[in-house]
C-alpha cells in the first residue's frame, strides 16, 4: 500500500532529525496529522525562521541571531581575559549551567578529523589564532571532549597558544561525581589517579 | 545564559514531536542548524503541505491527500465485501505489509474511552453504521488493540454488526512468532490455550 505523497514526503523529511529512522518517523508523521497539526504548522514557521535568522557570533562562532552572542557582548566576560574552548554550543549551554565559569567561550562547531576532511580552517581556528595575537587573553581552558579527536583538536590549540605564548589548561578528567569506581573505566580511573590532589592538613 | 529567540522557539516547538522531551529537541535544534539547514528547510515545507493538503478519506476516515483512499478506490477491494475495523492508519499500513488481507478498512482513528469524553461519534461509528446499514458487507474484522479500551470497541461494534445481522470476527491472541513461551504474560497464554487448533491427521 503506498501512502500519499504529502505524508511521504513528510516522513522522509522527519529524518533528517538525529536519532529518527523510519519507523520514528512515520510514527511523528502520523502523529502530527492526527492530534497536531497546530502543533506542526508552529514547527514548520519555527524552522523557517530559525534556519532565516540564526548564524554564527563573529566573535565565538557559536548559534545566535544577533551579530555578537549573548556572552561575547557583556562587559565583565570581556575583561575576565578567559577564553573557553568548546566543540559545540550545547558544551557552552552545558557550561553556563554549572555557574562556575565567567569568560568568554570560542566554539569550535566541530573537532579536528582528518579522515573527514575536516582541517584546522574549518573549525575555525585560523580566526582563533587572530585572536591569540590582538586579544589580551591570559588563560585558555581547553574543554573539547575527551575523545580521540577532541584530544587532538586541544592537542592543536595548545601548541597555539604556547607561540603566542598564553597559559593554556585542559579541563580535568577523574571519577564522575555520584559515579562507582567499580564501573568507572580505565582509561579514566588512570586520570583520576595522576591528576589527584594532596589534601591540606590544618 | 538565554539561547536566542529563534532557537529558544525552535526547541520548544519541537517538544510537540512524540517522544521528543527537552534535551533531545535541544540535540536537534542545533543539529538541524549547525549541519542540516537544507534539511530544516525541507521538514519545515514538509510539514506546511501536509497540514494543508492531508484530509481524511471519506469512506474509511484514513489519512489521505484524495477524497477517497487509494484502498477504498480499489474495485478489487470494494467486491471482497470485507471490512477490518482498526484504529489508527499505521494498523493499516501493519496489515497490508502482512498481504494476508484483500477487503476494506475502516479506521476509528482512537478507540472509545468515555474518561477522556471520546464517545462512538468522536471515532465515526455512526458514519460506520450507516455503512453496515447501506453498503453489501459480509464480514467484518475487528482489529482493534488488544488492550481494555480495544476490547471495549471491539465489543460495542460487534452489537453494531449484530444488529445489522453481519458476520463479525475477532483477530486471533496467542503467542507472537518467534517468542518464547517462559516470557508470554498469562492473558496471552490463556487465549493461546483457550484459541488452540487442532492439527488435521492425514
Amino acid at each position: 500500500m503506498q501512502l500519499s505523497p504529502a505524508i511521504q514526503e513528510l516522513i522522509q523529511a522527519l529524518k533528517v532529525l538525529p536519532g529518527v529512522g523510519p519507523k520514528s518517523a512515520q510514527r511523528m508523521a502520523f502523529q502530527l496529522l492526527e492530534r497536531q497539526r497546530e502543533g506542526a504548522q508552529r514547527l514548520a514557521q519555527a524552522l523557517t525562521q530559525a534556519v532565516e535568522k540564526v548564524g554564527h557570533c563573529n566573535d565565538c562562532r557559536t548559534l545566535t541571531e544577533s551579530p555578537q552572542c549573548v556572552i561575547c557582548a557583556h562587559p565583565a566576560r570581556q575583561q575576565s581575559g578567559m577564553l573557553c574552548i568548546v566543540e559545540t554550543p550545547a558544551d557552552v549551554l552545558a557550561i553556563e549551567q554549572t555557574g562556575q565559569y565567567q569568560g568568554r567561550y570560542f566554539v569550535l562547531m566541530g573537532h579536528l578529523s582528518p579522515l573527514d576532511g575536516i582541517g584546522p580552517e574549518d573549525i575555525g581556528l585560523d580566526v582563533l589564532a587572530q585572536r591569540l595575537s590582538s586579544e589580551a587573553i591570559q588563560e585558555i581552558i581547553l574543554a573539547t571532549n575527551p575523545t580521540v579527536e577532541g584530544e587532538a583538536t586541544a592537542h592543536y590549540i595548545a601548541e597555539l597558544a604556547r607561540q603566542a605564548h598564553i597559559k593554556t589548561s585542559r579541563i580535568a578528567h577523574g571519577v564522575p561525581v555520584g559515579g562507582e569506581l567499580e564501573y568507572v573505566d580505565q582509561a579514566t580511573l588512570g586520570h583520576a589517579f595522576s591528576g589527584r590532589k594532596i589534601i591540606e592538613a590544618n
